[in-house]
């Protein structure tokens, strides 16, 4: 049992909106802040900074919780707010959530000791947001190439988190999946899930592909590489910048390849919200026990 | 085998041009005519209207084959192509394929007795468009859903093609589906592909969808249904128009009602000639045998 | 609303008497008689026919209602009850359901204008049993195939309710599947699925697969065709006698073909029995609208 | 490019000799020895031990290589072959692969420093086996459950290799799937799976299933969860001795449970020994790395 139900969210883009939103439909007290641009439809509170902190047992920051390393990431505000040695004590006594949390810690030293949790990088928070990161990839497969991805030639390069489910919700979809992987174990859990698998190394080696997702945040997919193997092939990089695809070569070989970053935000902003709000709820649970 | 291995493709949009283009990657002759605005990659030959037929043993006209029953259907082009006694002269020793046909043979006499087909009447066309229709459908959820297709609630009303599809996509894409059917073994059916089904006359007994897909060309989503079923769904659909939901209503209730037509020549022109193309061959097989 | 909520279950094998237990769990009260050898576990009552029919508003025969033509099917019985005049006026003033009903009526012409529903020809009853045939043909893989289905290339001849059903599980459980059919539209259908598609005509002309399934009756997989298409393949053949699979020349050939035959009841006599149960339940709905 | 093309396949039961068959299948040269009993179609030769191991490069020994930890594992032989210096001796230098290799090294000093390799650790070897396992449990459950997968409600407890593809399996199926984890991570696979989700340490709070499959190696399904959760469930142990159900107490409470293990081996030798070849040569490829 969580014995939070009071939370402030400050800061953020329309995942934090829909993450306070459904903080409330989940019977919590919220309150907002540095969000003036957000439209809500339940019962969250719109609130000065210091209100919502000082009314709320814990914070919850956005994903990153910063850009600048300055001030905080708040594009729905109009506000520039310091993280500075103020906004630290402001919260000091409460318990504050947020991503990429180093960004936070390293403008005060009050944060020292401060009871600061970064959900950005719970295991839980990277599968989950797996599901929407392949399905804006899929809604930009759909957008973009002429064909039906149902009965489609598909590679998925890299076997971690996005690629295991992206390769599921293509299978899923009626396409003839390939992934590769460079462990044993991976290129075997790529087989048990019927599809077809290589390894990574061998990537140059193959062709005939529509479609080419790469997830694999390293130049994998170099000029060589892609004049061998993506053809005809529409190449989508899911892989943070800066990425694993040669976007220059691609152009000079006439290759199409859209880099797609960001994507649950984008896409699916409520059920990034959601996500943010299920990986604090569990954080909470595990302290408590 | 198929004889004839020389088309003209005459009029209609970017799906008869991908049709033209994969005419030619199957090593067949292919003139192109009415198609002014077309760019083609590979050796698809532009040129008039009476070059195209003469060197062609069969002709290709688009879907619908006229949009006012007076001109052939060519938005690719800035002529305006009468479909008269010279046209049907001009193409009366041919093999002419077209969707719609009765709008083409109603404006000559020539045309009885003549080779005329409709592609767009053969199960087969209609099985094949059911892909690229539920995966436009599915694009569009994607793209108005702020949530994640995996997960959802999802209900697909009707269980004719597109029905049958859309359901197999969404439970690939991990969404929990629910169909509706009237007929017992269309019921049997959907619960032997792993969803829940209920009689479409139950429809404004449920609740509780995220995503809500209308398949059934007649008003089933009436204002009555929306207010009980429709709650905070999305609703797209998918009926050839009018459509199977009160529009109107759905505004008043404040529920996001989308109608999504034509989805194959939009969301996958490439995939949308091919089926054309793949209906002509088969047709032409039969004649053979 | 169904109005009927007592019924007598006369006959038949396990199946039905698991269909009696489910009936009784419905809350309906459910006379079983000539089953003497079933052993009961919630409220069925074991009678007399004559109570059995009396206290009852419909009665349940078994599928087939009679093996010989001349006596009920009742497996579970030592009795030989006789199909005569006196069955028949026992029965006169009820609903009376069973498969294969022309064996039934033709035994006595007290039968004529009776109220004689037959199950077994309703699509919906077809339907449903494509289901725990497919997975008894699936068991009957796992158990004789010394190789995982996973993975394995799969074959399924013919794409009616049962080839259907099974390409989809054979899919779920990550087999590499090909389906022939003979019309276009289903060869559209099967390529929907994710599966591969060719000609049942074309057969003879291909081979490579671990497993092949054959649901058509007729005889497909002749010795030419077993020699060129079946070669280190287990052979499981579904289709109802006398088959579609040359089983001497099979054995001729070295290749290991088994014939599976009436598996709904022997696999899952459960699953079976709720399936007549549903039917029934529908037949009885249909006739009160 | 593995170099080694000359095998001893020495004890083992069916899987080994499945194994060596497959080995010849790619080009081997393959002896086998203490295998009287096994049947071999192709050219596999049966030699003595010493002869086996003298023409070989390297030495393919069972799963587990002893079984009391002083004669080698040979089912398919009458001789009972020690493992002591001698046998240390005859394979000084060769590489010998074994399952359980620390029940072959204390056997003798003379394996320090020997080339032993354990196909039993590797992680690709267990993740290959869930596949045979899933199948294995799957087999079971269709041939025990009197009604079908499809439809069923059906509860796996654990996800780990065994939990997660048996998972994907039974959803393939159209089994409605509950699964459970300690882990919040593995909580979010199983829903971006398109299963249920919850904490195994809920599971005494549940019932309603039709199949229970247990994974976890621990006495989790006691008396009392039982008594609460199982009901009328098939519940089907697949977690390595002593097993995670208390059998006796499913007696006493008149709950089926079966106890299966090794199924691998049991239900799909074929494919349990092209896994150890695979595993076998991925070990033999990372070595000449």
């Amino acid at each position: 049992m969580i014995q939070i139900n009071s939370f402030a969210v400050i800061g953020g883009d329309r995942r934090q909106a829909e993450m306070a939103e459904s903080l409330v439909e989940d019977g919590c007290t919220v309150f907002a802040a540095a969000m003036e641009g957000a439209i809500f439809f339940n019962g969250v509170q719109k609130t000065s900074l210091q209100q919502a902190v000082e009314n709320s047992q814990a914070v919850i920051l956005p994903l990153p919780v910063s850009v600048d390393g300055k001030t905080l990431n708040a594009p729905l505000s109009d506000q520039r707010i310091l993280l500075d040695d103020g906004f630290a004590h402001l919260m000091s006594d409460k318990k504050v959530f947020c991503g990429m949390a180093s960004r936070l810690t390293r403008t005060s030293d009050l944060w020292n000791g401060a009871a600061v949790y970064d959900y950005s990088v719970q295991e839980e928070f990277a599968v989950r947001n797996s599901v929407p990161t392949a399905e804006g990839a899929i809604e930009i497969a759909m957008r973009e190439f002429p064909g039906t991805i149902n009965g489609s030639r598909c590679l998925v390069a890299g076997y971690g988190r996005i690629g295991k489910t992206l390769c599921g919700m293509l299978r899923g979809l009626g396409a003839r999946v390939t992934a590769t992987a460079r462990k044993a174990k991976d290129l075997a859990w790529i087989e048990a899930s019927g599809c077809r698998a290589f390894a990574t190394s061998q990537l140059w080696k193959t062709s005939g592909y529509d479609l080419i997702f790469n997830t694999i945040p390293q130049m994998v997919f170099d000029a060589h590489t892609l004049a061998r193997c993506a053809g005809d092939a529409l190449v989508i990089d899911l892989a943070s910048a800066p990425g694993g695809v040669d976007f220059e070569a691609a152009k000079r070989l006439g290759i199409r390849a859209i880099q797609a970053l960001s994507l649950p935000g984008k896409c699916a902003p409520r059920a990034a919200g959601q996500i943010i709000k299920t990986t604090v709820y569990h954080m909470l649970e595990e302290e408590m026990e």
